[in-house]
């Protein structure tokens, strides 16, 4: 994809995130999304949607990405960026549960770029999209 | 509770949050968190957060609150506030899970108050503790 | 309804499950369940199921009339039974998740009724619903 | 490990579900478990337990294993057999959650073996463990 004004590098982990997105398990909602995230060795860890009856087991891809990368062994700050992509009007906005995950693994000024299938994008950062996010520290801080 | 500065309405409402903090059911982190949400017609829909020893099935006091709420008849658009307390350093953050739930039911711009036991605290609205929120219209828009 | 051979009181708590699934917030699955919780005081806690846009916080009818009985200080053991329904063609059929709470909070042997709107019911038990489960004790027990 | 009376390609599933145990991450509750699943053309999905600061978003080891499985364009009746371990009394159990997860894509008599890290196990399948499950065709069947 072209997604103009946009770095190579961004665009490339957009293009993984696109070829992820094929692999969704959507018969529920039809709605496709994929995600690619870039650790701090230049690996990059993709993820798709996948839904279930049930409705509350399913996992986003920003999800499926950051699961597969810390279950290959990848720890709290050893992420750079990930890329998220959907077949939406705007770039694709990660839900509020993801944001939490991204919380627990990332920096919160790591990049978060959105796109979609015409080309628009957006970047922000884990911070940006989860503002004063409850964190392990908040957990920790708790004098309970 | 003292909250200096804080409207007599929203301390009222953090009073109610901290009354159903009493109430969680926390064996695992022994983290108390509780919430009241102020409807339409003046009601107060009280919330604590709700452990399980599988960890995922967890839920906290916003959701909680949200979920009496839509239970008892509620629907989206009838809410005029949420308050959300825990024995916290500052004041308490709710996760990017209960923020997904307000973003379904409530409009951007409705205040969310947070406080700790400490008197501390700090006002927000939906849209700015999740900006750019995947809502309801992100997945009727997606060209699926 | 008429539940043929089901007793009056599993019958009472069938009808206001029933009564919970008009309140039902389904507007991705228009799927619709009700749930009635019967607790050690003879008081029923109503719930319904309750979507969410990004499908993971959607919550079920058992779960949310389970989380308003903990939420009014109900706690573990203080269940006598549940009922559940839904516009299925068997009698209708809780999720993981779901059994997963009710073990949180129910005895082994704690009856589970399951109906439908046609009339058609069963009963099992939270141990057969969800035999050989995770438990609080799993989790206590593990040598961390 | 030795697990008296298991067949070896049990057992090889079972010390794949141990290694990945090894990269759980549980700095919450410190119960590490592992899982390894095996598809149609032989090859093995690893999966451990991640947790979560906000709890919710915790996703178990079978999870992680099926989503990399689903992830990497495995479809439901591609799998054979899944293993899961952990460092309990008895062989472990898998959570309600997962076992919903296992319904969406495997085969009701698809064997779910169980062990622990002192050599017990047991064997029982998708339908053992979660009987009378809600399926894909529950949501399709009902009238809604």
């Amino acid at each position: 994809m072209v997604y103009e004004g946009l770095s190579d590098s961004y665009t490339a982990l957009l293009d993984a995130a696109k070829e992820a997105m094929g692999r969704a398990y959507v018969p529920y909602s039809n709605f496709r999304v994929g995600a690619a995230l870039l650790d701090d060795e230049g690996n990059i860890h993709h993820g798709c949607n996948i839904e279930n009856a049930a409705y509350s087991p399913t996992n986003c891809a920003e999800r499926t990405a950051m699961f597969r990368a810390v279950s290959d062994g990848k720890r709290p700050g050893q992420f750079q960026a990930i890329a998220v992509i959907g077949n939406t009007e705007g770039p694709i906005a990660p839900c509020g549960v993801c944001r939490q995950v991204l919380v627990e693994f990332c920096s919160p000024d790591m990049p978060v770029v959105m796109g979609n299938l015409k080309g628009d994008w957006t970047i922000s950062t884990v911070a940006g999209i989860l503002p004063g996010a409850f964190t392990p520290a908040s957990l920790d801080n708790g004098e309970r």
